[in-house]
C-alpha cells in the first residue's frame, strides 16, 4: 500500500493553519542549510576507506540499538536480528531474513523517532515510495541493496549529498586516529573531525582501566604511574586530537558529580585506582576529579567540554553477558547538577575560556537546574535534547522548559549524536521542523516577531552549533 | 440553568478543526467497543446479589474519596458528608442533605475528572438534562433516586447496559470469594473476575499481618510458620483465584524496591516478621523480596503481575484515626524504578512468561525510567496513567512522554481502577476521547497515517488490555 | 525598525481561532480589574518619599537580577552593567552607557519574561513605539528619562495609574517599618502593606543571626536569650507588623523540612544556635522547627503563612564575594514536600485557622506532591508559578499539572513577587492572559462552560488572591 503521507512537506508542523503557515516560512530559511554535526558516533573508517556499505540489514538494523531493543522488548530474540553474541554462538546472518522480520514488526515503531528517520532515509535517500510491510519487504530490500552497490551511495558521496559541512566522530585517547589521518591526507574535502572521549582512561570502573592508563603512558611517553605524569599524558593526547581537528571533548559519566581534591588527595586516589578496583564512592570521586582536570585543561587548550551524565549502563546483566555494551539496556536515572557541578563551577564557572556543554537524561532538570545554571554561568551552555529525548515531543519539551530562563543563546544548537549515518539528514530535518514549529507558535501568539523568529531558526539550525563548538575557525 | 455543553459530542477533542475532524473519525471506530476493565475495585457483592443501589449520596458521594477530599480541602467536615467515623460517633445519614451540600459546592470540581464522570453519569445513565446547582439539587436527587428503584438500574442490568465485556475486582488472599462463586453459579453471563491482591499477607506493616499469615495457613492447610510453607500457601491461593477467573495479581507497595535474598536470609527475615514489627528497612526488604517471589510464581502460573508503587498512605494521622484508610490522604512520592526493580529484572526481566505491568504516581519517571525500561525488557508493560493522573491532562502527558521511547505496544491499554461503578463508562470514554485526540494530532502533523491511527485507537481502547491481561483465552 | 507586534492585543492568546475568540471574551472580564499584589519586594520608601525614580538604567537594569544575569551568562561583566561591588571598586555609573550595552544585547532576551514585561513597560508606561535596538537605544533612553522627571511618573502616581488595590512589601522583623508608618500617616489613599519575613532571626545560617536575635530582644523588650522569650518576641513583632496592615508572613527556606521537637529539645537547639554556628543538620532542624512555630502563631494571630523553599542560594561564590546576595546565582533544587511538611501538617494541617501557601522551584512536585496535598488539607493553598516559572510556559504547566487534582479553589491567585515596580502591570496582565488562554482551551473542548470560565477568570485574577491573603477585611 502506498501512503500519501509517507513524507509530507508539512510533517511535524503545527496543524493550526496560522502556525503552520509561519512554520513553513521559517523552515524555508533553514531547510537547505548545511549540516553541522559536532557530536556523533559514526565510524571514521567509512570516510577513510570509502567502501560500499554492506546489505540493508547490516546498515540499518543490526547496529542500531534503538531499533533492535524495541523488537527485543516485544519478544524477538536479538539473535534473530543478527546482533552478534560475545561467545560467538551463531546468530542470523542472512540480511534479507533480518529485514523481513523487521518489516513484519514495523508497526511497533509507530510514533518513534526510529520510524521517522528510517522513513526519511527510505524515501529521500533510497527513493522508496511505498510503505514498509511484510509484503513490500523484499522489494524495498532489493532497492536499497541495489543502491548500496552504486558509487553514489558510498560514504563520501553520501556525505556530500547530505550537505554535511562538518562531522565529528568520537575516539578514545588510545586511538591512533589512523582513519582521521588518512581522511586528511586523502585530498578529500569533507571535514570529518575527531572528539576526545577519555572515559577508558579516566573512569576507574572502565573495563581495562589500568592497562589503558599504561598504554596511554606508552603512546605519550609520559610516566602515567604518577598523577602528574598522567595529567601530562592526557594534555599531550588532547593536543594530538586537536591537531587532527578536534574542537571538543566528551564525557559520559554516571552522574554529574565533580570534585576538587587537594593534589595530595588526587595522587593518593590515583595510586589506589592503579592498584585495583576502587570502592564505588572512590571511583565516583576519581571520575569527578577528572572532570575538574578536564575543565582545567580546556581552559588551557580551548577544547569545548561536553558532559553526558545520568545513564545507568548495562542495566540488564544477561544482555551484557551475551551481547555486550550499547545494546539498548542503558536506562536513565535522576541527576543532580546543582550540587554535582558546584566544585567545577566554583573553579571555572566564571571563566569564559571554558565552554562546558551539558546534556541530560533527566528532563526534570531542564527547568529546575540546567536552565538556571546556563542562564547564569558564562562557562555553561545547554546541549540539545539527548538520546531518548532526541524526538519531536522531547525537543518541544526542551524548548518549552529551557527557553524562558536560559534564552536561546545559552543553548548549543542541534547535534545528532548518532552512529547511524543514514539518519543524519533526517535527524537534523526533524530538529529544524520542530524548532520552526515551536517558533511559529510564539510568533502566532506574538511573543516573537517573525523576523526575529527567522533569525532564531537559523541560529538553532546552524550558527549556535558552530559557535558553541568553535567550528568557525 | 440548562447547559448546552452539558455533554458535547466533541468533548475532549482538540479545538483545531483539522485535528477535531480526525479525532471524530478515529473515535467512531472505538466509541461502541465493549469495555474491558482488567483492574478495579468494584464490589463483587453487587453482581452476586444484584440488589438495588441505595440512595444517590450513598452511591456517588459517601464512598468516593476523590469527591469528599476535595470538599474537605475546602473546609467541609467529612462528618457532614456522611463518611463513617471509626469510633461510631454520629455522621450525617440523610442522603438528601449530603447531596445538597455536594451540589452547593459543585463549582469546586470544575476541571476535575470527578466532575467529568459525574456529569457523564448524570446525563447518560440517569438522563439528567440540567446543570447541578443548589437550585436543581433536589430535582436531580429525586430523579436518580427514582431510577435506582427500577430494575434496569440494578448492578447486572447496568453492567450489561454499560457493555462491559469483562470486569475485574480485587480481593485479599484471605477472601473466600463467595461472591465470585455465586456469580459463576448464578447462570448470569456477565464476566466478573477477581484479582489477587496479597498486600495483607506480604506486607509486614499491614494491620494484622501476623494473624493474616496464620489465617492463610488455615485456609490453605499449609504451614505458614515456615518460609517454604508460606510460599506454598501463596501459590496455592493464587491457584484458587485463577480457578475463579483471575488473570492477574496486584501489588500496592510504598516503593518499587525489590530484593533477591538467599533462601537463608528469606527464612530469617520471615521469622522475624512473624515475631513482631520489623524495622522499616527490614519491612522494605521483606516486601521487596515478596515482589520477587510473586514474579517467580507468575512465571509458573501465568498470572499477570501489576505493581502500583509510590503512595505515602495515610499521610494525615487525624483523618486516619477518625475515618480510617482510603480517605483521600494518600500522597504520591518520588519513586526509583531503575534501581528498585533491578533485582527482579535481573532474574525475570528477559522471561517472556512474565508480564509485569508498572504504574506510577511520579510522572517524572515516565520518560526517564518507565519508557526506557518497558522499551527494552520483554517482561515489562506500562499501565495507563493512574490515580491522580487518570484525567485528560494526565493521559495526554502519559502519551507524550511514553510513546516515543516505548511505542504503543509496550503499554497495557486503559483500566479504570475504580470503586465507583457508575464512573466506568465515563472513564473509558474519556480515555478513548483523549487517545483519539492525541492520535489525531499526530495524524494532522503527519507522524502517523490515519489508517494506522485507527488501528492504534482500537488497540488502545480494547486490544492491548485484552492482550496484556491475558483476557483473550 | 517599528514592530507591528510590539504589543498585540492578542498576545499570549492561543492561535486557534476558536480558542482565541473565547480567550478574548474571557479577558474582557478581567483586563480592567484592579491589581491585587499580596506578595512582592518593592521598596516602601518609594511610596513613603514619593521621589522621582533615577535614570532608566538605575530603574530597569541595575537592580534586576533577571536582566543582568542573562547578560552575565553571555560574558558581559556585571561591573559594566553598574552592579555595585562589595569592595567599592569602580563600576559603570553612566546610565546611558549601561542602557546602550543592554540595548545591543536585547536579542538575548527573546522568549523570556523579562523581555515581555520590559516591552510592556516601554510601550504602555512610557509610550515607546519602536523596537529597542542599538540604533534606538538613545532615543528610548531619552524618552524614559524625560518621563521620569514628570510628576505623573512618581511612585504614587504610577501606583494609581497601575490601578493597584493593594501592594505588599516584605520586611525583616528588625525593620522599624518607618516607611509604612509614613505612608499611613501621609493621608495618601494607596494601600501599601508589609509582610513579615523572619529569615534573619529564624535561620541560624543567616548572616548576623546571633546579633539579629539580640536586636529582636531589644526591639520587643523580650528576653531572646531563652526559647520562650524568643518566641514571645516573634509573636510580639508579628503583632506589630499586623498593626501596619500585614496579613501574611513569608519564609524562604532551603528545603520544606519541618520538625516538631519537644520543648526541651527546642530550648537546647536554640541555645546552641545562639552559641555559634550549628552543624548543617541542626541548622536544618532549627529552621524546620521555626516553621512549625510560625504555623502555631498563625493559628493564633491569623497571619497567612507563605513558604518559598528550594533555592540553593549564592551558588556562585565568586559572584557572592564580589557582588553579594540576589545576583542571579540562586539555583533551584529538588524539594520534598510530602515528608518535609508532615510534622507541621500533623499538627495544623486540619486547622482551618491556618492558611499555608506553598510555592515551589521544583515543578516535578506540582502534580506529584503539591496538588494532592492542597487537594486534601484544609490549611493548604498553592501559590502561583514562582520565580523562574513566572512566565507563560511556566504558568501553563502549573495550571495543566495542578488543576485536575487541586481544582482552582485550592490555589491562591496570582502574585508578582517582584522588586521591579514597573513590571507589575505587565506581570499581572501576562497571568490574566495565560489563564484566559488556558480556560479558553477547556471551554473549546467542552470541559467547562463559558460562563463558568468567566467566573474562574475573575477568581484567578482577583478573588482568590484577596481571599487567600485575607485582604477582604
Amino acid at each position: 500500500m502506498t501512503s500519501p503521507a509517507l513524507l509530507s512537506d508539512d510533517r511535524l508542523f503545527p496543524p493550526d493553519p496560522t502556525e503552520r503557515a509561519i512554520a513553513r516560512r521559517l523552515y524555508a530559511h533553514v531547510r537547505a542549510l548545511p549540516i553541522v554535526s559536532p557530536h556523533g558516533h559514526t565510524d571514521p573508517a567509512w570516510f577513510a576507506e570509502n567502501e560500499a556499505f554492506p546489505d540493508p540489514a547490516a546498515l540499518l538494523i543490526v547496529p542500531d540499538h534503538y531499533v533492535f531493543r524495541m523488537l527485543y522488548s516485544q519478544g524477538i530474540p536479538l539473535e534473530s536480528l543478527g546482533v552478534p553474541r560475545r561467545d560467538g554462538k551463531p546468530v542470523e546472518r542472512d540480511g534479507r531474513k533480518i529485514w523481513r522480520l523487521f518489516a513484519e514488526h514495523w508497526h511497533l515503531f509507530r510514533g518513534t523517532p526510529s520510524r521517522m528517520w528510517l522513513t526519511h532515509a527510505l524515501s529521500e535517500t533510497f527513493g522508496v515510495r511505498e510503505r514498509l510491510t511484510a509484503g513490500s519487504a523484499d522489494r524495498i530490500y532489493d532497492r536499497i541493496d541495489g543502491c548500496l552497490r552504486q558509487p553514489e551511495f558510498r560514504p563520501r558521496a553520501l556525505f556530500e549529498r547530505f550537505n554535511i559541512e562538518v562531522l565529528a566522530t568520537t575516539e578514545s585517547p588510545l586511538d591512533p586516529l589512523v582513519h582521521h589521518r588518512k581522511i586528511r591526507s586523502s585530498g578529500w574535502s569533507g571535514r570529518v573531525i575527531t572528539a576526545f572521549r577519555p572515559d577508558p582512561v579516566v573512569d576507574p570502573d572502565y573495563e581495562g582501566f589500568r592497562a589503558n592508563v599504561a598504554a596511554l603512558g606508552e603512546i605519550t611517553r609520559e610516566n602515567t604511574a604518577t598523577w602528574s605524569g598522567y595529567l601530562k599524558a592526557l594534555a599531550n593526547r588532547r593536543q594530538y586530537f586537536a591537531s587532527l581537528g578536534a574542537t571538543s571533548t566528551d564525557h559520559g559519566h554516571p552522574t554529574a558529580a565533580t570534585f576538587d581534591h587537594s593534589p595530595g588527595e588526587c595522587e593518593a586516589l590515583f595510586q589506589r585506582a592503579l592498584e585495583g578496583p576502587l570502592a564505588p564512592e572512590d571511583a565516583e570521586r576519581f571520575r569527578g576529579q577528572m572532570l575538574l582536570e578536564m575543565a582545567r585543561m580546556s581552559v588551557d587548550d580551548g577544547l569545548v567540554m561536553q558532559l553526558h551524565p545520568g545513564a545507568c549502563r548495562d542495566h540488564n546483566p544477561e544482555i551484557f553477558r551475551d551481547f555486550g555494551k550499547d545494546k539498548g539496556a542503558d536506562i536513565p536515572t535522576r541527576t543532580d547538577y546543582v550540587r554535582g557541578l558546584k566544585p567545577l563551577l566554583d573553579r571555572f564557572g566564571n571563566d569564559r575560556r571554558l565552554t562546558l556543554i551539558l546534556f541530560t537524561l533527566d528532563e526534570s532538570t531542564y527547568a529546575r537546574e540546567l536552565a538556571p545554571l546556563a542562564g547564569h554561568y558564562p562557562a555553561l551552555k545547554l546541549g540539545p535534547a539527548w538520546w531518548f529525548f532526541d524526538s519531536p515531543e522531547g525537543m518541544r519539551r526542551y524548548r518549552e522548559t529551557v527557553t524562558e530562563t536560559a534564552g536561546f543563546s545559552n543553548t548549543a544548537g542541534f547535534n545528532d549524536d548518532t552512529r547511524a549515518f543514514l539518519s543524519i539528514p533526517a535527524r537534523h530535518d526533524v530538529a529544524r521542523r520542530v524548532d520552526c514549529g515551536f517558533l511559529a507558535k510564539w510568533v502566532a501568539d506574538h511573543r516573537l516577531d517573525e523576523d526575529e523568529a527567522a533569525e532564531l531558526a537559523v541560529d538553532l539550525a546552524y550558527n549556535l552549533a558552530r559557535r558553541a563548538y568553535k567550528l568557525d575557525d
